[in-house]
Order: structure tokens, then C-alpha cells, then sequence
């Protein structure tokens, strides 16, 4: 993707380590559109892990199942089964499985009474979301909109690290002793995952609102060359 | 738009009603371009009203400027200035201003300490914007998705109309005083305006993804007849 941090090469080297784990799974007997579907539901527990501020381990499946998502296309390719139908299925759940994701992060970061990780939670939905919109949207019309600082993948390892970092140092948002009692840092205002998460979560929500203006600039030039 | 509540001749009239005051923008030198980017950033204000709670406002601005929209089409046709990059930007702003509401009103719930409200409204950007993605990605590859019970116009109406409805009847959220100390009825558990309120976001909700799962299933039958 052009303009995107991750090169062609290795993009090129994670998709050949996918093919013999997505052959396995083909042999099991799933089809690439169940390892969608399965994909999409592990999506959908990350979603409540962190709904319910379990955070390392929603970044954790984050990651996973980001991971888990290349072998459904590594299947297809590779038994011959590439179709239009498991295209579209891919990308709706993938987008609507992302969405769910911002969406279990905003209500964890509501329950931990974190008004900050509410507002860069439902913007970093919002702005991903027109991310997505756009290049599909231009294509429909016979654009190309495949640039801008963050894809898909990118924003994934960013939600994860924000997540992992933000259980790992303490948990998110005012430092309220747990249900158990327990205060971590007595001194601390907010707990220690707090800072690395509102940078991380906020990069996602800021980058994707500038890939937007970037593929409809992109969009704006091919139509003026067209 | 098959299954939608609004018919084609109802569309049409209210396509007919919005040309001469498209026209009458047109002439204040406004280009169609220009009259989506106005409705964009209207909404922008409406999404802001809601994270103020100022529920009522933040209704009537969604219904305002759902109007408005009308009038970049319709002022493009009528002076023969429909470009692929105006359906393009206009699609884009509209879907991510679409997503920046549901943002609004659940950065509004937050701060009303109103869980359930968090909750449908991230749903509802969701569940909404998964409804848009699909139908893009289905015309990028050659098929139809305009199907399904909640496209936008309908999404809007309802929304609109929890606001207003939310801010008119009291508020949203639980029963606290108010800043000035005023509580309108000191023996509900919530305010007035929380049951509609609740009631139509989920419908929004459960609209979309039925509608998302609805365009899924049309996309499949067209690849098995093509």
C-alpha cells in the first residue's frame, strides 16, 4: 500500500509464512469463508475483553486474530477457491469487526470513568471507518484511493500495543481503587497504562482522519486528470 | 432503495422540493462541492451538541442538516455540474459525519454516567457504518447492495428523532440534578427522556446489522446466479 510503513517485500514474506497454516486449517475441513466468519467472532471476544476492561488480553486477541485473518485470502489462493462473494464477505466483517473493537474499547474506557478513552475510542472509529468507506467507495466509481498513512494492518498493531501497554502498566483511566481494594500507585491521578494508550489511541483516531483527506485529494486528482 | 420505508415517489417529490432552494444557493455563487462540505461541518456542530448533552439542539441540527444534504445533489443536476469525484466526496463526508453523531452522543452518554447509552451508540456507528462499507464494496466489485430495512435517510430520521425526543422529554441518562441542583422528577430512577431515547438507538442498531447481514446474503445470491 503505498505510503503505508509496512514494505511490499515483507508484506509479500508474511503472506508465503501464512500459506502452509492456512493449508492445515484447509485440511480440518474449514473453508476460507469459515475462517472469516471464525476470524470475525474472535474479533467480536476481543470486543468484550475489552468492553470489560480485561485490556492486555483484548490486545492480545487483537493481534491474534489480526494475524489469524491472513489465512482465509492464504487458503483461497492457495486450494484455488479466490471468489468475489469471500472478497466482500472478508472486507465487510473485517470492517465491521474493527468497528467493534473501537466500539468495546470506548464502553471499557466508559466503565473505567475514563472520559478521554471514550472521545479518541468513537473518533478512532469514526475516522478508520471513513478510511475504509472511501477506498471502497472510490472504487465503485473507478478511482483508485489505495494510499495514506494508516491501512488497515497499521491500525491494528497500533490498537494492540495501545491495549497490551495499557493493561501491562497499571490498567487505563483514574487510578480508582479494583473491586479487590487494591491501589497500585497510591500517588498516581491516572494508573500507569493510561498515557501510552490516550498517545496510541489517539495516533490511530488522528492518522486515519488524515488518510481520509488524503485519498479524497488522491480522488480529486485522478478525476481532474480523467 | 428496495425495503426502505420511503418510497421512490415520496424520494422523487422531495428531490422536486429541494431543486429551487439548491438553485437559490447556486446563486449565491455556492458550488455543490462547497454546499457538502457546509452540511459536513453542520453536522460536525450537531455531534458536538450531543457530547454537550444539549440533546434537543444537537436532534433538530441532525434533521437540518439531513435536509440540507439534499441540496449539493440537487443543485449539481440542476446546473449539470455531476462529477464522479462530487458522488465520491459527498459519500465520504456524509458517512464519516454519519459516524461522527453516533461519536457525539456517546461521548454525551459518557458524560451523562449513562452505560446503556455508550452502548448503542457505539453499536449504531458500528453496526451503521458496516451497512455503508457494505454496499461500496459490493458495487467495487461488480455487484449490487442497495437492500436492506435501515439505509440512511431512515438511520437519520430515528436519530434524529431520539434526540430530540431525549433532550425534549427530560434528558437522558440517570436522575442526577442537573448543575443548578434542579431535578426535574425526584422520584425516577432516570430522566424522562432515557426509555425513547434507548429505544430508538436500538433500533438504529439492530436495523443496521440485520441490514448488514441483509446485504451479505444479497451479495451471495448474485454470486451464485453470476
Amino acid at each position: 500500500m503505498t505510503g503505508s510503513v509496512v514494505s511490499p517485500a515483507l508484506r509479500q514474506r508474511v503472506r508465503d509464512l501464512a500459506t502452509p497454516i492456512a493449508r492445515g486449517l484447509g485440511r480440518l475441513g474449514l473453508t476460507p469463508n469459515a475462517l472469516t466468519v471464525i476470524g470475525f467472532l474472535g474479533t467480536f471476544v476481543a470486543s468484550l475483553a475489552a468492553a470489560l476492561e480485561a485490556w492486555a488480553l483484548a490486545g492480545v486477541l487483537v493481534l491474534a486474530f489480526g494475524i489469524f485473518d491472513l489465512f482465509d485470502g492464504a487458503l483461497a489462493r492457495a486450494t484455488g477457491r479466490v471468489t468475489k462473494f469471500g472478497s466482500f464477505l472478508d472486507s465487510t466483517l473485517d470492517r465491521t469487526g474493527e468497528n467493534l473493537l473501537y466500539a468495546g474499547v470506548a464502553v471499557g474506557c466508559h466503565v473505567a470513568g475514563y472520559g478521554e478513552g471514550v472521545i479518541v475510542a468513537v473518533l478512532a472509529m469514526a475516522f478508520a471507518s471513513g478510511v475504509t468507506y472511501a477506498r471502497a467507495k472510490a472504487e465503485s466509481l473507478g478511482f483508485s484511493a489505495e494510499v495514506g498513512i494508516a491501512p488497515r494492518s497499521e491500525r491494528l498493531v497500533l490498537l494492540a500495543l495501545a491495549l497490551v501497554l495499557g493493561g501491562a502498566l497499571g490498567g487505563i483511566g483514574p487510578n480508582r481503587p479494583f473491586p479487590d481494594g487494591v491501589v497500585i500507585d497510591p500517588n498516581a491521578i491516572v494508573r500507569g497504562g493510561t498515557t501510552p494508550f490516550l498517545a496510541l489511541m489517539g495516533a490511530i483516531a488522528a492518522l486515519s482522519a488524515i488518510t481520509v483527506v488524503q485519498r479524497i485529494l488522491h480522488v480529486r486528482a485522478q478525476s481532474r486528470e480523467g
